[in-house]
This record gives structure tokens, C-alpha cells and sequence, in this order.
């Protein structure tokens, strides 16, 4: 499954709609985001993309982890969060 | 209820201790943030109480929503996470 990747400067919309789509989709989504800009976006994108499933009838809840990723040869912490409904 | 108010500077153990504390004693918390930093730090405190709470069975899981806060006489935006058992 693709993880949705989260920048500091990604479009909350864009992100909470592709969250939306894959939950539709398949019940299940993933967003990554390293550093406290792309977690804050991150978590603006979740609130929409609840608001937009909601309509549908789907009520999704969060799960954060840590997740070590590499990055140009170097271990760099992430905060990976699960969607799920609930 | 009271909410649990997290800044950017706030430790995240500390924060994860009081989210577990709650959860333990009422089964629902609510932890509050403003800006890109304490939302950062909110979700890094909520990771570390998930994993406490694990460790004494309780799966928690994240529900997270804007709300409109005044401070000091203005209306700012806060994102408020909603923690409870899955």
C-alpha cells in the first residue's frame, strides 16, 4: 500500500482528499511526515478528511507511531499515523 | 472535564503521562494545541501515552477537530484530539 507522504508546505486539502480516497478505496490509509511543520499539516489534512468521510457515512479514527525511514543514507525518526474506521 | 493544554515547549513525557493518567481514571481525554510545535508535540505525547496505555491493555485510539479558542480576547484556532479506548 502507498503511505501518503506529508511536507510542511503540502495543500491540506489535497492531502485530506487523497486520505479520503484511499480509505474509500481500501478501509485503510497511512500518512508519513518528518518534522513538526509536515505533522502539523498532517494533522489539519485528518480533521478535513474525517469531515469529508463523515459524509459518507464513515467514521475514522487515528493511530500514531514512530517509524525509522532513510533518507538520502541517513535513519531520520517519522510519525507515521494509521486511518481506520473506527 | 479538564483539557489537557500542550505547548511546544511542553515535555512530551510529561504530556504522555497526564494523557495516560486520564485515560486510566475517566477512559477519555482531550488534549489541546495551538501551532505547528505543540500540535508536534501533542502527537509525540500521544504516541509515548498509546504506548504506555498498551502496556496495561488499552488500545487507545485519536480523534482529532479544530475548535475556536479566546486567548487574551481573541478567537484563535486550536486543534483538540480526542483520546479513547478503541
Amino acid at each position: 500500500m502507498d503511505i501518503i507522504k506529508v511536507r510542511a508546505v503540502s495543500r491540506t486539502a489535497a492531502v485530506a482528499g487523497a486520505i479520503a480516497g484511499v480509505i474509500r478505496e481500501q478501509k485503510h490509509a497511512e500518512v508519513q511526515a518528518i518534522g513538526a511543520g509536515a505533522v502539523n499539516q498532517s494533522i489539519k489534512a485528518m480533521i478535513l478528511a474525517r469531515n469529508f468521510l463523515e459524509q459518507d457515512g464513515i467514521d475514522v479514527v487515528f493511530i500514531p507511531e514512530f517509524v525509522n525511514v532513510e533518507i538520502e543514507g541517513k535513519i531520520r525518526t517519522a510519525i507515521r499515523i494509521t486511518v481506520e474506521p473506527r
